[in-house]
């Protein structure tokens, strides 16, 4: 950023991907005016609705890529849909991509990902690539015992990609369905509760850990984060000290997200994500600086703001999909009469299960905040609906 | 809001205007999935440059707002240079708009303004309309003693439209000048500070006022709000009945700024706004739920949010234009080095004098947060900036 009263042009950011990560970055961009464009697959996209700067374009064609990056000074990323292969060839064009076409090289890839923390010395669950198709998940099974679980390397989220193996038929029948994909085994850990924590860098190295939080997952899907989580200062000081230790590894430039597993033999590290991360939508309220404007900041090299919680406790909930399909807006004035309840809905199109919104409550009271947050976002779900 | 199942049509929600008022009432917008349309001067303006959907056209032609009211399902209006007549015409056309044309015909004016005070009881500068002219002011001059204050009764703002008068030369010479505009002259009242507090009612009739804001004025522009403004108990609940009294008199829908004066006998009310204002700008991380979300929720019937402080102390400084003319986008990385500071920069071209952005902390020492956002604003506008 200039120092002297020349004429100032404002960094133009890209953002591959206009779901409600990119939204909500983008919601955070206009408060430090920016020029925030984004790639969407199509103008529907929840972000699309509301941007004003939107390229329509696949993510997996590197020509809609070169094209979208012709009008941005720096590019990042909302969703892990993309080939790192096509991210190098940006910056081999000379784009500058935050994070880097070689941290998502490395990251997308879930075997990459466990190599570069067993390369740190960081506790993970056993682990190894799927080479020789089932007799690799059977051997692996064996030696560590069932349950195993067996993931996509690529691709999988919300639950999507993980399976829990029960017994070696299982895991043939499984593995035959899988054919042609790569994959990786890893031990069944039992799990006390899920963590997450995450960190933003800049590439001066500047670096921030976010409090720890405590995820509360079903099926693999996001449903409820809160803060504190209550961890012993010693595990939220190793926390803190792996997210970034793992920033700097992998010399991330932008938002990490890192999930945990708290065992009864101490936190493991499970996965990475370098994009903002439903684990952080508590902090736009939550924090004193939201994970979305962090991210901004550490793409364009500004400093990054304070992480601290805003007050004692905040908890957040999802919106998710019901099985009836009601569009959360029918609930809004419901969810808007909850005390405290910040409604963020995606404008997306209501399909069971899919993450349509979500709620964030500050309090002083953990319980209460979680009570209220899970309230509001069951009655946009279409729950105990209430007059007002 | 519909309580079933069934398709729920978003409501669309029309701005008048697309100044920084309306780019911050639209990133609440985000938030709440709602559709907001903008009417926009330029394409260029603060709130057209990052908005989805904008059309073009001058807020004085009664056609263009015919034309712009068509896709709208709810009108309301960031700024004042709108002919009440035309509002009339929208609502006869079968139009809703929130504030109505009605509170729009009484607010726009400073006249009916000061008479909707009055005819509530509240304390008021002595005044008068200027029907004859130079003689009005010379007869109001020698009855409540020079100077005296002469106004535009319509479309002064930011210190314009505001004169000062000495003597009744200088009132002879300035009423020449001022020939043909519709004005009033008041009594000039001994200020010892100046307070602001904003009221938001929905249709419903629920009405929430904010905590009581101290304004540092200077040449009538407005350069820092903080809270709380340390008021006895006796004087905040009497700004806080005022506010919530003329928000039912003149049946607001929407939210409204109320410009107070404290003198060393009480509180007199001084104007009023009816739009988001800048006497509200620290709501956005200073309150649970900001002037901009309270303006939405109101004008479309929903449950009014939490207007408590999230800090002891919040602090909101204006960066304006400063005389060198710099871009405050030269001074992002040195102000976001301030900690805490939430920066806000509206886009707009720099001219001096012009408001170009503001940056609001929120903290436990009201010093410690005035002077960081003080601090933040002064290096947006060119001052003491530092290598970061």
């Amino acid at each position: 950023m200039g120092l002297t009263g020349a004429t100032v042009k404002t960094e133009r950011v890209g953002i591959i991907g206009a779901g409600q990560l990119a939204r909500m970055t983008y919601q955070a961009g206009i408060a430090l005016g920016l020029t925030v464009r984004l790639l969407a697959d199509t103008a529907e996209d929840a972000a699309a609705l509301v941007a004003a700067d939107v390229e329509t374009g696949s993510p997996s064609s590197l020509e809609a890529l070169q094209r979208f990056a012709q009008s941005c000074d720096v590019i990042t990323f909302e969703h892990e849909l993309l080939d790192p292969n096509d991210l190098l060839a940006l910056e081999e064009s000379g784009h500058i991509l935050h994070p880097s076409a070689s941290v998502a090289a490395t990251v997308f890839d879930k075997r990459r990902q466990r190599d570069a923390m067993v390369k740190e010395g960081l506790p993970v669950p056993a682990y190894i690539d799927v080479i020789d198709g089932a007799d690799d998940v059977l051997g692996f099974g064996e030696e560590y015992g069932w349950p195993v679980v067996v993931k996509l390397a690529t691709g999988g989220y919300d639950g999507r990609g993980v399976w829990v193996v029960e017994n070696s038929s299982e895991a043939t029948r499984l593995l035959e369905e899988l054919s042609g994909h790569a994959l990786l085994v890893e031990a069944w850990v039992p799990i006390e509760r899920e963590l997450a924590v995450m960190v933003a860098r800049r590439p001066s190295g500047e670096c921030v850990v976010y409090p720890v939080v405590e995820t509360v997952q079903r099926d693999g899907i996001c449903h409820e984060v809160f803060a504190p989580c209550s961890l012993s200062d010693a595990l939220e000081a190793q926390a803190t000290a792996m997210a970034r230790q793992l920033a700097e590894a992998i010399d991330l430039v932008g938002i990490m997200a890192i999930e945990l597993f708290a065992t009864k033999d101490g936190l493991l590290v499970n996965e990475l994500a370098v994009r903002p991360h439903n684990s952080g939508h508590h902090t736009i309220e939550g924090c004193v600086t939201s994970q979305f404007e962090n991210h901004l900041r550490a793409v364009l090299d500004l400093p990054l703001g304070d992480i601290a919680l805003t007050g004692h406790a905040v908890a957040m909930a999802n919106v998710l999909g019901a099985p009836d399909v009601l569009d959360p807006q029918a609930g809004l004035a419901s969810a808007l009469g909850v005390p405290g309840a910040h409604v963020h809905l995606y404008a997306k199109e209501a399909r069971p299960g899919r993450k349509l919104g979500h709620v964030t409550v500050v309090g002083d009271d953990l319980e209460l905040v979680r009570s209220r947050a899970r309230k509001a976002a069951g009655l946009l779900m279409g729950m105990e609906r209430e007059l007002t």
